[in-house]
């Protein structure tokens, strides 16, 4: 393992030095992220009506300082563009006024540059032939620069300089402050006669700006989106609406200024009002098609596309839950657009955004979106990132925001060690009637566990070694507590919680079945478990796809696949018969007709295409597909396929590197992968043969070949 | 004492009350100040070029929000403006879109409104015949309303309420955001060719926007400003500049965009470029001429009325240093401001803004201005802000950001209990040849001593029991070790310092000094400090206005009026001598011609109109009219006036309630206070008289007379 990851980063430093050509914009790292997070979650509206998160937002430093050496091989010019006012020193030497081009000499030199903007990100674009802005220079937001009488600059300053933040702004025009998501004209499918009005429909659920073509006229005129067309028609309860005050002489195509989500569109105008077509500008995130899935039911991969259209919606500036609401970033949420995203898009910058948005910045006085075990979720993200990336990178750069947030978990510890909600957490855990949170629930304990040990893996992986002791040694104190105090032997089971010390009779199925993949138990147990909890029908049932993710992958770990194929057909299926293009925040195959679309005591609160709702793409790309890396970017990675009620199934999965290739039928298995040291691992009824290599029986009517980079293996075998 | 600050409360919340019947835009408290001082401190150039602060710079919170309970008196209509996107809540219930007004109906409710800004602070202004924004309304940065599945909201959300911020923003169309300091046209007195171009004289140092009139032409000019004659010329070293391309086909006045420091202005320019004359636009805060002094000595008149134009001019959005340099917000600069500000404008509102910018956000990470000693002078200002003004509602509004502060003090003690420069600490006392900053120096434990009694004063104040107790019984700590580690009994005097745990050999002014206004003393102990250190030339001498403020006042304590005057008249009457327009940075009378100008290494770093050169304002106020509160906002104070070398004087000195008139002469004392219980205390050679009051003799040639309120008193008596 150790030298796996040591070539691994050898790999990686080399792409560094290339990158280091090109100049792109930098930032003090998070800045950026913090402030474009504010714009985005500030666009929500409801009803018309302007609807902000109800959590601290925090701000970029407005005056931070960049500096970087450089060993000049020759006499260059370098062009300096910044957003805010700015100052340049060379070698120490402050040059005059604000210059776009300084002449630098051959040489080592240092080049400071001081860049002030109170209402945008201080941000610097540098180029030249060989000294350009890029990842490595670095930052600070007081360089405690101070001279003595005589003119002496201070020498003990103290300064914190860290790498600086920087995403895609490559150009020195693409200002960072002037980002926007790109847009496509995109066409109605219906437009039809409706009560006193027009309704439109899209075809599917769709997220961006309207367009109403050859717009004549004068007077009201509202709007009424929906993603049923119930919600469009209800004109009194839709959740989201416009309502404009036309003033057109002449014809003109006009397009909203703010986004909205829908399928349906309903208008109504006062007479005197007039246009000919609806259309609407697609707003999305650009994010390469790499991840793939194709089988031989075609309910299943209707699934899989909808689900993939779903992250695609949900994939916006961050990761957001849903797009008619709450378009904002929730850390439970995200956690799982980032799952789905390494079997899909694979795109790192996403996650470091979204991850970099939802930590914020000092003083840290309130959980995650306010949320207990969302603070908890982003820690458990950071390593999952690692793992699939291996961008060590980003540990670094992350690790003293880590430290800081699990200082005010620890900080708020109770006399026995654990985590209950004081005053203004909101222990969430999930959307379910009745669920308590009263006391020290164990989930919660459950996460902060994984958290601690989430925070000694990334403290290993830096060589901190004092904090990596510290942490592990509180992870492993409380993981103790964990079984001591919510283990109940006669229930075979984790119970909820511990209320005044004393354990509740109350199971749920949460922490037991995290239990399971966070693999806190022998294998008896976790049957134990199985057939006691998620077996166990007189356990209440989950009704979100936010939580039936985690217990599906729990029985997928169980070896429950074919029951979780059935389950995921069902569900998922199941809303795709209700005629869902888009998946849900939540369904109950209980509801019928409209009453599915009501939530939060509205009739149309229910968000339509939810983030959460896209699991099955994690599902099969892991558990079906059955590809996981075992080491950090898929330097050593686990192929080990299954064939559940398909035929046949095939799929690209992506790493660092490429995508990993792979078709199964029941008696030929095809894989390639461009990256690492792969097993494949497979059933079948006698030893499986290769051209490409061998396989090792390790068990009964189970067998492994290892798998070596870039070439194409094919396999004949006989599925049991 | 008890009783008369209840009787001060009663009448301040009456003033409260009567003001609420203006509207007033507000803000989260703190936000527009530090919103503010970045933008004022980040528009200081050095030779043209952008020159920011090097200490961390804060932002306002960028979603905040304001709600009040109303029981409104009859239906209403309010008009709401705001400095962001907002939405607006009426007894929970949200309003559609973004409402400009809005019926209110009889009765009692809650009204909340919700402000986003990220480019500026969100600020709010309502405005209704009863129902209006003012310094009642309630703000936070995080409301954490969340909602359960079934819409219900959270109910222990723990939030922090705060009152809102105001200043003066008191009509709907004065946006906090648009704010600017007025301006008015002044002409210059004098235009000479010399050199190669034009010098203009402005008469006296002064502060605002360049114009030049009936400017036509194209190519380049250069425009270099100077405290002094020499500066202006000297285009090579000049501190400030402004290089312009002028391309006028027509003439134009032309005013500059960013405000400087100057008493003579050089200008040169390429051929074919005209201008016929040069005045400028004099940017100031307006202040109400409140303290007055007069005497039968026109030098010591002419230090007085220098020293007040000095204050006038670095009284801005924020009391700054220096017009020149820095233009930046020094807590210990600052606090200086603040006393002379008592006996000249009592300009309360930019104390409070002061305060604020300096204290600027969580987290505090680092010393105000980076400087250990500046932190402890923030603490200070707030009490003598109390003593002065009785502005209780302040205290309040800053005590939870002074535990903040003091707690990181606290964290950085040594194992000693003493507060030493850790890396990043600038202990900077005063600028002083090779004075040492190692180790534990006594002069910071004595502020540091200072700042828990003041904690613990507040504490009081605030009836905060629990933290009274704490930070006395701290105080009481150090305050004894300062006695045990820095008394030396053979030099008579504390020592500088100690390194290693071992007293240094050095004594300087500045422990002993501040010892003696403290009251941590003997009356012995003092007279011997007097011998020993104060009037003791081996000593080091001070060279600073700065500290010479200071000294001079710890002379007074001592009874050394004379000496203090002598000395007053020898060293702000050597600056006059040289011409002086406003007071320096710093004066050394052994310098001569330029030389006085130079600091910093630089030919003409020296600041020429500096705050804390105008310290003569106090010392004649307090010492001299011999006017200081003795119980918060002047409810009762004592007026002991002391004629040095002078045959009368007189005065006034601005309370809450008006000013306090005094006339002095030699057998005549004419005095009247609009507010309080005053002590007349004078030295006379027999008993005196008054018609209006009876002398009661408490000392060999001393009486006291007790003042009321209203009465205009005359006194005959006979100056020793």
């Amino acid at each position: 393992m150790k030298k796996l990851i040591a070539t691994f980063c050898f790999t990686f430093a080399f792409v560094l030095l290339f990158a280091q050509q090109q100049a792109t914009w930098i930032w003090y790292p998070g800045d950026f992220e913090v402030w474009l997070s504010n714009d985005m979650q500030n666009r929500r509206t409801e009803r018309g009506t302007f609807f902000p998160p109800f959590w601290k937002m925090d701000s970029h430093y407005v005056l931070v300082e960049f500096h970087k050496e450089f060993d000049v091989p020759a006499d260059e010019e370098i062009h300096i563009v910044a957003e805010g006012k700015y100052n340049v020193k060379v070698d120490g030497k402050m040059l005059p006024g604000m210059p776009k081009t300084v002449q630098l000499k051959k040489g080592k030199q240092k080049i400071n540059i001081k860049v002030y903007n109170q209402a945008q990100v201080p941000a610097l674009y540098v180029h030249g032939k060989t000294v350009s802005t890029d990842k490595e220079w670095l930052a600070t937001f007081e360089d405690k620069e101070w001279i003595d009488e005589t003119g002496k600059a201070s020498d003990a300053s103290g300064t914190t300089y860290v790498k600086a933040g920087y995403w895609n702004f490559d150009k020195p025009d693409q200002f960072p402050s002037q980002f926007r998501l790109p847009i496509r004209a995109e066409a109605s499918v219906a437009m039809t006669k409706q009560a006193k009005g027009t309704l439109v429909d899209f075809g599917k659920n769709t997220f961006g700006f309207l367009t109403l073509h050859q717009l004549k006229g004068n007077g009201k005129l509202s709007i009424y989106y929906g993603e049923s067309k119930e919600e469009a028609l209800g004109t009194a309860t839709c959740e989201t609406l416009d309502y404009l005050d036309i003033q057109h002489a002449a014809t003109k195509d006009s397009t909203l200024d703010l986004s909205k989500a829908f399928r349906y569109v309903y208008i109504e105008h006062e007479d005197g009002i007039t246009f000919d077509n609806v259309s609407m500008q697609y707003e999305y995130l650009p994010v390469e098609d790499r991840g793939a899935f194709r089988s031989s039911d075609e309910e299943l991969n209707k699934i899989w596309e909808v689900a993939k259209y779903t992250m695609e919606l949900t994939s916006r500036e961050f990761y957001i839950d849903g797009i008619k609401r709450d378009r904002w970033i929730w850390s439970g949420d995200a956690y799982q657009s980032y799952a789905m995203n390494y079997y899909l898009g694979f795109d790192s910058e996403t996650v470091k955004r979204t991850i970099l948005a939802l930590r914020g910045k000092e003083p840290t006085i309130t959980h995650i979106n306010t949320i207990m075990d969302y603070t908890f979720y982003w820690f458990l993200s950071i390593y999952d990132y690692y793992q699939y990336t291996g961008d060590k990178e980003f540990i670094e750069a992350v690790y003293p925001r880590m430290q800081s947030l699990m200082e005010f978990c620890l900080g708020r510890r109770n006399q026995n060690g654990l985590m209950e909600g004081l005053s203004g957490d909101w222990v969430f855990i999930d959307w379910a009637d009745g669920l308590s949170k009263k006391g020290e629930v164990s989930f919660e304990q459950l996460l902060f566990c994984r958290s601690l040990e989430t925070m000694a893996l990334c403290a290993d992986l830096l060589q901190e070694q004092d904090d990596k002791v510290l942490y592990a040694k509180e992870a492993a104190s409380l993981k103790a507590k964990i079984f001591d105090y919510y283990w109940n032997p006669a229930k075979n089971a984790f119970v909820h919680s511990r209320i005044d010390g004393v354990q509740t009779d109350n199971v749920t199925r949460y922490t037991n079945m995290f239990a399971i993949f966070f693999d806190y138990m022998s294998k008896e147990q976790q049957q134990g478990i199985k057939s006691s909890v998620l077996l166990n029908d007189n356990v209440q049932k989950i009704m979100t796809p936010y939580m039936r993710y985690y217990e599906l992958e729990a029985l997928c770990v169980l070896g429950e696949k074919d029951f979780v194929m059935k389950e995921m057909k069902d569900y998922w299926g199941g809303m795709l018969k209700l005629g869902a293009t888009t998946f849900w925040e939540e369904y109950n195959p209980a509801k019928s007709g409209a009453d599915h679309y009501s939530m939060y005591g509205r009739e149309f609160g229910k968000s339509l295409c939810h983030s959460w709702g896209a699991s099955p793409i994690y599902l099969l790309g892991k558990y079906y597909l059955g590809v996981k890396p075992t080491a950090a970017g898929y330097q050593s990675y686990d192929i080990e396929p299954y064939l559940a009620s398909q035929e046949w199934m095939e799929g690209k999965v992506p790493t660092p590197a490429g995508e990993i290739d792979l078709y199964v039928s029941k008696n030929k298995i095809k894989v390639q992968s461009p990256v690492g040291v792969g097993t494949l691992k497979i059933k079948s009824k006698s030893k499986p043969k290769s051209k490409q290599g061998a396989f090792i029986p390790v068990d009964k009517d189970t067998y492994t070949m290892a798998l070596e980079a870039g070439v194409a293996y094919e396999v004949d075998y006989k599925s049991l």
